[in-house]
Parts: structure tokens; C-alpha cells; sequence
């Protein structure tokens, strides 16, 4: 299966990609599209009135699209696939077919709940002798259960949002301060974005992930480690990332990701039946962090300890419901080895250790206004390449006031 | 001003209180209306077609009036008023009264973000106490921020609906074990619904607070203690939590409670300029606890330490965006004497001392299969009496599976 689409047979957005967006052109509404190469197909023009995805297709949201299930999305596939590689359609699809130059992607759902775990066994490790020097770095229940908790859903932007340094508590010397956070940082995470609901008091078993999840995103989980640091006990982090979570303006689905699904690194104790280990299994995507154009880290997707069907399971074990546009992130993704860390926080080791001066020309430890992160994520794609999945850009503008 | 309602003039629900709720008659569509005495005012029919608010009353939701800011609440609050109890109005307006027997309450607004805080000083040193008895009750930040977290808002369910008892994984002495909660309890708090959005970037001073808070609900935040004190660290309460809150079917507009604002306790040391310490004031609500019909605790939230104005402050001083429908509880509402508790966590000091023998017959812990909580609040109005906010109800129904 080869497109015709110019330029997009072997590119890493070619036929056995083809994630979703939202995007707008000069007056239109926004609606619905898929990425080719470098192009955008407009899915709308493609049915007719008669059909029962007319309004999903033309919704300023992927939710309708995500909520219509499995089934459904399976058949859109195929349809774009074949529409994409048939020839003889490209007379009808062509004049479909929009440069990405020549439109504006939108935030490409809306999220109902936002859930960020802490699957890397790595990032949590690091963390810990970070955070907690006195103590394991590990706590009790991180290897019996993905640790994971509520993010502020409202603050999640498309890539290319600016993102505003926070402003905030620190601990300090004589008591707390209030200024602008002096720590700020990233975490390059992957995001999973929920299409199926559930019913309140029910459970998705590991097995059922690709019942419920729709695709997956690229997510930067921007935090601000002095506000973090000082607020989060009891109850966990709240105003160290609730200014600002970055997500791809792609949705890759599930079906994209078909080849790369690998075993877990091995999980150590044997987690609980509901986690189904035996089950459980990983995914080989590669991260690439970018700072002002210089990659400074490339973590490795499957180091990850928490299969992400395992997280799904978690969440719901307690009878928790699960609406379309809810998004689990990862948590950060961090590898055993120091360029293969997921954040800042990490790659300096707390601000001690500049890192990067080779690179970068000196040494860094937070980010700085004006910086601009991108992650970059790529997998195996089913036709034999890679594919990749949208990236995740923002730069850091001044604290405002 | 009297009102004419027939058994409205001297109740709770007297023309100084006028809760906004959803309500579904028959096969009709769910709307608004507006509570008086034990009567609903359909508020659809007193609009025509040309008004501004003539979708908004038709609604499935509060949220379209909710975000139509404060003026048009003052005017319609007034117009309501007006029709109640001018005489000349009775013949209009009557129809549109209908017995609440006759209509079926719906969950009030859709939840946006939902944040929980933690703002009493006797709840959360009580906390302390029971789950780190090794250390100081308060940690340190305690009293320098409003401490919260997010919650999950797709679980946030209407007063009425039944709570299944959670299962997940509890801490065992020979590891994690997994299976229903044992200790299954509830939080009485009090909520607070934005209905005025705020921009990405900005904060909400203390004194801005009336210009983004429409109204107050009952909450109940139940909780699964040995799901949440195993769970918990270092991110916070999740599925302990996220099975379900409770809210009322009334939202009680912030003019209602114009009569209720006192000074707060005192707040030593003085909190940061940000957090306006001298403009903070606390609401005089009483709260009471039924367990199977009997009051088993009555709390008081003029004892709260945190102002609602400051909770808000807080939550958006690092640039965090509001939404008309984002929900903030207060933490739970625990007063300092033993009987103003407003956990069964505290109320049994954990577990360890059974409370409430000489009146429910024997010693309870916490909440078994067939327990009904109601949560009940009233506040002075500003007509002489008092107001009654809406009640809370739920009942555990047995886990599942």
C-alpha cells in the first residue's frame, strides 16, 4: 500500500500513521482532519449528509469522533487508508488535501479529566533521592500499584501555547517567599486519551485498554519544582502544574501503534491479579527533548515499569467511570542512563549539575524565559518505518504583574 | 417582602434563599428553577422568546446561567423575588409553582475541574494526628497556604445517588491485599461553584471573589481510608478519593449568603500579601451529620481557618485559568470539639474508639452496607432567619463483583 499523496510514502507521517487533529482555515469552523506527509486531509467533504459521522466530522472536537467506538474508528482507517493509496480517487480526494502550511491546528479535544501517573521506575527513583534525600528513594507502594493522582484539566494547551513562568510559594530561608518560579521545568510524558466511556462502578479490565483508549498523545507536563516542593505534602502536587500541560495538536490511534507494543522491563514484585503482569505489556517509543533546538535528552518509552493498560486498570479499579476525553499521562519518562532523563529537574540532579555546557555552550539547569522545549516522539509503524507522533512545543514567556 | 407561596414564608427555603436547580418533569427536558418552600418556580415560562436568558433557563444545566456573570444573576434574583411575593403576581406566576414532590432532581451543573482543600486547622491536625502519629500533626506549609489537590469532577454525582463501596489495594502485613474498602467514610464539606471563567495567565485577587463564584453546594467527599493511607504518598489521594462525591441538588447563590460572612478565627503567622489576610472573612454555615436518620455530628464552618476567597486566590495565583463550572470543596468541616468532627475517621479517632453508642444503639467505626448519610446546612438569611443550603444524601450499596 502506497499513497499517492506527494512526498508522504516513507516520510514518518505516511500511510500507516495518519493520526487525527482539529484544525481552522481563513473563516471556516474548525473541524476534523488527518495528517499525510506533510498535508491534511479534510474528512468532512468525504461523507455526505446521509452519514452518520456528517456532524463527528465537522464537530471543533475529536470527543464525537473519539466517543463513537472501536468499530467505527476502524472503518474511518481503513476508508482513509484506501482513499489515500487508491489512485483512482485522488481526482475526489485530492482537491481535499490541505499543506499544513495553510491551516491552524486547534486544541485537538477537550479534556474531561487529566490523571498523571508515575510509571517510570527511573523518574520516580530520581525524584525520590531529589526530593527526599533521607530517605528510599522508592516509597512503599510504587512497585505494587502505578502511583498516580488529578491534574487541572482546564489548563491543558495545544502545542505552541506560550507558557507563562508561574508565579507562587518557595520555601525559604525565614519563612515562605512569593515570586516567580525559579525552577521551572518539564516532563516528557505520553498522553492516553480515553474514546469509550464507562459506567460509574465498573471496571476496565487490562485486557479491555484498546476498548476504551482512543490514541495517544505527546504531553509536557510543565512544573515548577520550588512551588511543587513546598506544597505538596499532604495531599500531593497542585500549583507546581496546574499553570500550564502541553499536549500534541495529533492524536495518533491505537491501530498506529500496532507494532509497537513490547514486553515490560519486568515487574518485581508480582503485582496483584487486577494488574494483570502476564498481560501487561509496553511500548517501544523513542523521546527526543529538544532545548532551543539542541537535543538534550532521548528517553526510551519502553524503560517504563507501568504497562499503560495497567494504569487504565488502576484508575478504574475502584468503580471511578471513565468519560470520552479523559487523559492519563505517563508520567515522565526517564531512562537508567543520564541522557535518557525527562526532565530538568533530573538532568541537572535538583540544579547541582549543569548539564549540556558541550551542547549548549554552558551549562543549564531550569528553564529560562524564553527557551523553547520541543519532545519529538517516534515508534515502528506497521508498514516497516517509523511513524511519528505530533510533537510538543512551547517557550517560556516572563512572569506577568 | 412576604412571599405568597402557601408554607414558604418563615421556612428555610424562605424568598431570602431562592437555590438555583435542575429539574425534569415528566418527559419534559431538564431546566431551571428555582426553590421555594417545598415548591419548584419553573423559570422557562417567565421568559419569552426574545429574552437573553431564554436558552439559558432551558438548559439541562446551570452552567449557561451560571457564566452570564454577576449582574444578570442580581436582576434575575430580583425579578424572582419580585414575582414571589408581589400578590398581583399570583395569577402569572402560580402555574409555574410546582410541589417538589412532582419533579425529579438533576444533578445541578457539570463539573468542570474539581479542587479539594484542606482548609481546617482541627480536620487537618485530627489527620495528622491518626495518620502520622510519629510527627507534628501540621506540616509545615499547612498554615502558610490553603493546602488542595485535584479531584476527579466525572465522578462528582447529585445528592440521591448511591455510593458502591470501592474496592482497590489496601496496605497488608504480608504486602498489599486487594478487595472492598473497610474503612469507608465521608467528608463533610462545603462547595463552591465558579461561574465567571478567568483568562490563562491571570489570578483572582482575595477581594475579586463574589465577581467568579456563583453559589454554594453541599459536598460530601467520600473517602476510602485504607485505600487512600497506602495509596497516598508522595501525589496525593486518587483512588481513594475518585469513586465518588456527592453534591446537592441546590445551589445556593452567593447573595443568598450575604448575612453569613464573619471574621475568621485568626490566621497566625499572618499568611502573604497575596493571600489578604485582612480582607479574608468566613462564612457562619452549621452543619449537621445524620447517620440513618440520626445527627451524629455537628460541625461548624465559622471554625474553617482558610477563607473561601483565599482558597480561590491561591488556586489561580500561578496563572491557572477558571472555568464556569469548576468546583472547590473546603475540606472537611471539623470544629474543635469532639461532636463538630465531620469525618467518622476522626469521629472514631481512626477507628480505635467507636462513637455515638448511647444514641444509635452501638459503637460505630466506619460506614457499612445500607448506611444513609445526610449532610445538612443552614446559615443566617438576610430576612431575620436562617436559610437551609441543599442537603446532601447518599446511601453505600455493597461492592461489586
Amino acid at each position: 500500500m502506497t499513497t499517492w499523496v506527494p512526498g508522504a510514502a516513507g516520510s514518518l507521517f505516511d500511510v500507516d500513521n495518519l493520526p487525527y487533529g482539529v484544525f481552522c482555515r481563513a473563516e471556516e469552523d474548525p473541524r476534523v482532519g488527518v495528517r499525510i506527509g506533510d498535508h491534511l486531509l479534510d474528512l468532512a467533504p468525504l461523507v455526505d449528509a446521509t452519514s452518520d459521522l456528517h456532524d463527528v466530522l465537522r464537530a471543533g472536537s475529536l470527543n464525537p469522533l473519539m466517543s463513537r467506538g472501536r468499530e467505527v474508528h476502524r472503518r474511518l482507517r481503513e476508508r482513509v487508508s484506501r482513499l489515500l493509496t487508491d489512485e483512482s480517487e485522488r481526482p475526489t480526494v485530492g482537491p481535499h488535501l490541505v499543506p499544513l502550511t495553510g491551516v491552524t491546528l486547534r486544541m485537538p479535544f477537550e479534556v474531561a479529566d487529566y490523571v498523571d501517573f508515575y510509571a517510570s521506575l527511573d523518574h520516580a527513583s530520581n525524584v525520590g533521592r531529589i526530593f527526599r534525600p533521607d530517605q528510599e528513594p522508592l516509597l512503599p507502594n510504587w512497585r505494587h500499584l502505578p502511583v498516580g493522582y488529578h491534574g487541572r484539566a482546564g489548563t491543558v494547551v495545544a502545542s505552541g501555547t506560550p507558557v507563562v513562568r508561574p508565579r507562587g510559594q518557595r520555601r525559604g530561608e525565614d519563612g515562605p517567599t512569593y515570586g516567580p518560579s525559579g525552577r521551572l521545568d518539564i516532563e516528557a510524558e505520553l498522553g492516553f486519551v480515553v474514546g469509550t466511556p464507562s459506567a460509574l462502578g465498573t471496571s476496565v479490565a487490562v485486557g479491555d485498554f484498546a476498548d476504551h483508549v482512543f490514541g495517544v498523545s505527546g504531553l509536557n507536563d510543565w512544573s515548577a519544582r520550588d512551588i511543587q516542593a513546598w506544597e505538596y505534602v499532604p495531599l500531593g502536587p497542585f500549583l507546581g502544574k496546574s499553570f500550564a500541560t502541553s499536549i500534541s495538536h495529533w492524536v495518533t490511534p491505537l491501530e498506529a501503534l500496532d507494532a509497537a507494543w513490547v514486553d515490560l522491563p519486568g515487574q518485581d514484585p508480582r503485582p496483584l491479579d487486577y494488574l494483570a503482569p502476564d498481560d501487561a505489556r509496553g511500548l517501544d517509543i523513542a523521546v527526543e527533548i529538544a532545548l532551543n533546538g539542541v537535543v538534550v535528552s532521548r528517553p526510551a518509552y519502553r524503560s517504563m515499569y507501568w504497562s499503560p493498560a495497567q494504569m487504565l486498570a488502576h484508575m478504574t479499579v475502584n468503580g471511578a467511570s471513565l468519560r470520552t476525553g479523559d487523559l492519563f499521562g505517563s508520567g515522565t519518562i526517564s531512562g537508567p542512563d543520564r541522557n535518557q532523563r525527562g526532565s530538568f529537574l533530573e538532568l541537572s540532579w535538583g540544579g547541582a549539575e549543569p548539564f549540556g555546557k558541550e551542547i549548549l555552550g554552558r551549562g543549564r539547569t531550569f528553564l529560562e524565559d524564553g527557551d523553547e522545549v520541543v519532545l519529538r516522539y517516534t515508534a515502528p509503524g506497521t508498514g516497516g518505518g517509523r511513524i511519528a507522533l505530533g510533537e510538543v512545543v512551547g517557550r517560556i514567556e516572563p512572569a506577568q504583574g
